[in-house]
């Protein structure tokens, strides 16, 4: 039976994947009335006195919402909320299983961008954070801008910035074996979706200059007469310093490093050959990349990652979100900037030490354990320094144990 | 330490009481395959192409969302969402445990129906059915309403329904013992919140007759001059067929039944005695009923009923919310309609049998196990027989085990 067949099974002789689970016993009249009725009504005026105190007694400062539209699941596009659930609740379980975050899916029956922003504000007040998840570019832009703003509480889409933050800790890795410099590279990315452009904003807070973004319609310069929209034309003014126009075989020529969230098999041999020494390839298309790993080796690639888990150095979101929300959750940060999101990509990176560092081990594995430990200490410190903590020091220790 | 401190304690030592957990393991490289990307690809698209096909592979047929705004929480009023999470814990924790439901709270930043509705809408792609808890009169009257609607799951507002459906059941019982008929008694209803108004628009479905509603500004007639409103006035066309004007003492005279749902110590002596012979009473005033047990023993009240566990006859929706859901839930009902409620008020009378009915004993334990099993047996029964079922059989034995 393959992969698919026995999935398919799991799902339907389970019902589901995740269930809920009390943490305190109801088996006798005393228990309910501590539990519920009458003894309940203390954290509640407690809470109605000083509305800080729901993270003292109750879900809220460990549980939360992952919120999709559907518009954009894995590679089937938009398959509605519905279809999307499968995909949210595994995620609740990597949030469970990595970072001890309870986690529930929320599947929102509208693709409106003010009747999502409006619909997560006002189901907030039981979440600690939001997890935006699967929703489609531009889209996802302005949602999570707008809650970012609106909401006191974190939101973070994780679509965007889970692979960019991993990236950079890759990039940012593989650089010590080609020896190379941030300033001097030059980078292509090719594909301007959600991903894409995350990675690109993302490069550039890592101190990477010299990037050139690409599309169906090529190169991305200012003015381009074709193929353009607002989110464009701010891409065009952040990148391409030498204005090149063209092909992305133009925009490979003497690269450094490719970054392809686009199709699959789209590098040929010579679109290699015509990149500068050592090559560095992220072909991250799923689930076939836009080079396989054998071509790349063959034609001279020097360190290539995928998004495939059967390859060396696999780009897994997995490693930066889990983390990143328990070190938000354990600081009661009220947002999740950059200084949060670099110091991500410096704990996935460190994970990989001097010794271990190789061509084929640039990323931590997808399970390593240390990851999101790493990951929660990390962003946790970068919320106290940076000013969005709203405790001033540790609550608990990151991956607060059952 | 009181019960208040050491459920304070409680809730603060496990920071909430409730938790999710996985149904399936994420240990290795095949689990994540498998739960997650890409063997997930798998149901996502059945359910794409067959939206239904949602129940058979994920969360949603076991899943209820506990929906307030915090406007009437327990005693303690208009306390906010934050204020309320605690209660809607709670009652998550009561569906698993009495029906093995996963029930996860949503409390709302916002009081306006339109809002709400709209809210709950969206959001309902992951549940089964919603149960609407702790929302204000009148407007929990027009949520429930709209809610039943337009969603295309249940929607059943407790605190009205429970509460009803459990006096119902305890009424019956009673009058087998005083050996009255429906038909012929009297009934004197005080309060007119969303309670007592749930509980006359029951009794009048189960073939109650003839009942007086009271409320602050004494007996409710059609063209009260004063405190009336539309709902009142409706109450007014359906109430007190002999159109008797006063006070509560008035409608109090010959009344075979009082059931209170207003404030303690209402009741005195001379009220009691200016009752039919063998009164029955439901002082349901929580924490302190409108006359205490011993008050209504000395002064001649044959069978009385309280929400207090520490007496006898505690009317508690506890005996009636886990078994509806689960009916509901296991037939994949559309509704929860009439037919469905007056089945639960069967089914938890039976619970009592002929040998065990005494004074004491109208209503079944709130914690016998066999109450849940029972209603949802029923529910779904009636379910299937009025046509809200949308699977026309049972789908699963109700209180699926784990």
């Amino acid at each position: 039976m393959d992969l698919m067949k026995q999935s398919l099974v799991m799902h339907e002789q389970n019902k589901g994947k995740m269930t809920v689970a009390s943490k305190v016993p109801i088996e006798d009249t005393y228990d309910l009335s501590l539990a519920y009725s009458p003894g309940v009504a203390a954290p509640c005026i407690e809470i109605e006195k000083d509305r800080t105190k729901v993270y003292d007694y109750t879900i809220k400062g460990n549980t939360v919402a992952i919120v999709t539209d559907g518009t954009a699941v894995l590679g089937l596009g938009d398959i509605g909320p519905e279809a999307a659930l499968p995909v949210m609740e595994g995620k609740a379980l990597l949030l469970k299983r990595f970072s001890n975050i309870d986690a529930f899916p929320i599947c929102l029956d509208t693709k409106d961008v003010d009747e999502i922003v409006q619909t997560v504000k006002t189901i907030s007040p039981t979440f600690g954070a939001i997890n935006l998840e699967d929703i489609s570019a531009p889209r996802c832009f302005e949602i999570e801008e707008r809650l970012r703003a609106e909401c006191n509480i974190p939101v973070f889409h994780d679509d965007q910035h889970g692979t960019a933050i991993v990236v950079g800790a890759g990039l940012d890795n593989a650089l010590k074996i080609v020896e190379k410099q941030k300033e001097d590279i030059k980078i292509v990315i090719n594909g301007a979706g959600a991903a894409g452009i995350a990675i690109l904003k993302l490069l550039l807070k890592l101190g990477y200059k010299n990037i050139i973004m690409c599309d169906s319609s090529g190169i991305i310069y200012s003015g381009r007469p074709f193929g353009m929209n607002p989110i464009k034309e701010q891409i065009a003014e952040i990148t391409n310093l030498d204005l090149i126009q063209g092909s992305l075989d133009d925009a490979l020529v003497g690269a450094d490093v490719f970054i392809g969230v686009s199709v699959a098999n789209l590098l040929n041999q010579s679109h290699i050959q015509s990149m500068n020494h050592d090559p560095i390839v992220f072909a991250l298309a799923n689930p076939n990349p836009e080079i396989t790993f054998e071509h790349a080796k063959e034609w001279g690639v020097k360190i290539i990652g995928t998004g495939r888990s059967d390859y060396p150095n696999q780009v897994n979101n997995m490693l930066a979100f889990p983390g990143i929300f328990r070190g938000a959750l354990d600081v009661r940060a009220k947002d999740i900037n950059d200084a949060m999101k670099l110091a991500a990509v410096t704990a996935i990176a460190s994970i990989v030490s001097e010794d271990e560092l190789s061509e084929d081990f640039i990323i931590p594995k997808s399970l390593d354990e240390r990851v999101a430990k790493a990951v929660a200490e990390a962003v946790a410190n970068a919320a106290i320094e940076s000013g969005v903590s709203q405790l001033g020091q540790l609550s608990v220790s990151p991956l607060r144990s059952e």
